[in-house]
């Protein structure tokens, strides 16, 4: 196995794409890395872990475990309608877990690879890393910009608002059942859903100035509209009929599976929204120039709580853990 | 066993301290963090993982943990000659760990204090964590300041500059010796640098302007010593006998275990800096007025390498780990 500073040195200094390196005043490779913020723009930080077997089978692939891990980090940053610049990656690798050197830096390779790629694609630079050895985890701290005064909090939505959500809900669920039913065809749109999501970076910058409150579904529907409602203070009717679902959920899941993974089932990184209904037509028309779909799910109202769904009916449903089946 | 958001709301976002709170303008609590970086600053931001039974024993004490997984990260931003302003923290617990609920809490309660605490002496914000479940793993962002220009790196040394140390070495070294021995009083000093070891932030700042050089010294002295050998390109010339060796290092390896301690144990984050010869009286008095030392142990030389000490005879300390005696 390759030593720390040559493992750093191989797979995560890699000459950046120079359209990336803009505000980089010293590179990853001194104790610290030294940035340039732009004049007129808030810093938004964020960190998320992914914990093997806890967030992510041990066995997925391991670009998608590279991918994955970034991505649900830099889903917060889009439901702030923030710019991704800068990124730093905690790797805890379980060196046990790999029969020898060659299968280690197999991994490596096609981990820093997923990484990489979605870096590339959302103009994020890695400026800073750990790699230490331990349980598979990974820790990433995501760093962004948004113009001062622009930046989509969960705490601005009022009554008479309507709630919508971007493209399609219950897609980690579903992707996370086929999983388990032995599915490993990550070209399978569901499992791609779970195993390769996509954060809606353009989507948050697209809605500034639009959408009242904004945050990300990584907890499920009906737990992320809870934070939302206690920190704008309303409540919301939801339209359980109007939910838009995942290619492929009803198949797999049956009716009320599917409608059960879009409340509950989380991992999905759409962005969950609430805005005048006036500027409806003008966010759905901005978010079609994306190629992403934006659906009125239901509104938001002055008696607190949630209605159009009974809650009780869709409690317990189990993230990934390595106990379940 | 408290939920995510209820323990992250309980031991992480007690209100913080006034002036650590300055250039926050939303505070932890949403899906990012938002922050104002302050005009003809650099931003510093590094990330460090620390692994149970890899960097500590799994049964050091929970405000030791806390406090030690902070401050090897605050580190390198004294190495930087940086301020510290904001961290994020991503706390992964072993809940298989405790015994009971009670237990539980008492672990995050003493973790949350000393993390707070060391917080506070360097007047850091705490804007963003998470908190998963699995190996006790924990990873720290920190973010720092440094007027443009100010950095200390490790490339800026030349031949004819000094080389010194603040503090002493060999410490971290010495209490992991100790604590394998048994010992479990904190105020041993060996025992204290070991797990509640001091980020030299006030120094690295007072070392701005003076010192060509600077990085901390976490892997080992020699080790540290190559880094900034090959980023400055210069050789090294030690006086084994100037080395600063901490207060009980001798009693506890003897003459040979001190001295190879202080060149290879690491865990000391100290600071390993190079200065022109005539500026080292007056750095040396400014850290004085820190109440801190600062030693000349070399000079930098033509002849690449390291020369006064057989680099061979120093080899294969072990680290803490968990397989170790």
């Amino acid at each position: 196995m390759l030593g720390e500073f040559e493992l750093i040195q191989r797979y995560f200094m890699s000459p950046q794409e120079a359209h990336a390196t803009a505000g980089i005043a010293l590179e990853n490779g001194d104790d610290a890395a030294l940035l340039v913020p732009q004049a007129g723009q808030q810093l938004v930080v964020s960190v998320d872990t992914s914990v093997s077997n806890v967030h992510f089978p041990h066995d997925a692939p391991a670009h998608a475990i590279g991918h994955r891990a970034l991505a649900v980090a830099l889903s917060d940053l889009a439901a702030m309608g923030a710019t991704s610049r800068w990124c730093l990656m905690a790797l805890t690798l379980d060196k046990s877990a790999f029969v020898d050197r060659d299968a280690a830096e197999q991994w490596l390779a096609g981990y820093a690879k997923g990484f990489h790629a979605l870096c590339q694609q959302h103009s994020t630079a890695l400026v800073g890393g750990d790699v230490t050895s331990g349980a598979l985890t990974i820790g990433v701290t995501v760093m962004g910009e948004v113009p001062i005064g622009d930046a989509l909090t969960r705490s601005g939505a009022s009554v008479g608002d309507v709630i919508a959500v971007t493209g399609a809900l219950g897609g980690g669920a579903g992707g996370l059942a086929l999983w388990r039913q032995g599915e490993r065809d990550l070209s399978h749109p569901l499992l791609s859903r779970y195993l390769l999501p996509q954060p809606r970076l353009a989507a948050g910058v697209a809605l500034r100035g639009l959408a009242t409150a904004a945050l990300d579904v990584s907890d499920g529907l009906l737990a992320d509209l809870s934070h939302l409602r206690n920190a704008s203070e309303v409540g919301c009717a939801l339209a359980l009929d109007a939910l838009p679902l995942a290619n492929g959920l009803h198949e797999t899941l049956g009716h009320d599976g599917a409608i059960k993974a879009a409340l509950t089932g989380g991992d999905d990184y759409e962005l969950l929204v609430t805005l005048s209904p006036r500027n409806i037509a003008i966010a759905q028309q901005r978010l079609a120039d994306l190629g992403l779909s934006l659906t009125v799910i239901g509104r938001c109202t002055e008696t607190l709580g949630v209605t159009g769904v009974d809650a009780s009916d869709y409690e317990g449903w189990q993230h990934f853990s390595g106990e379940a089946p």
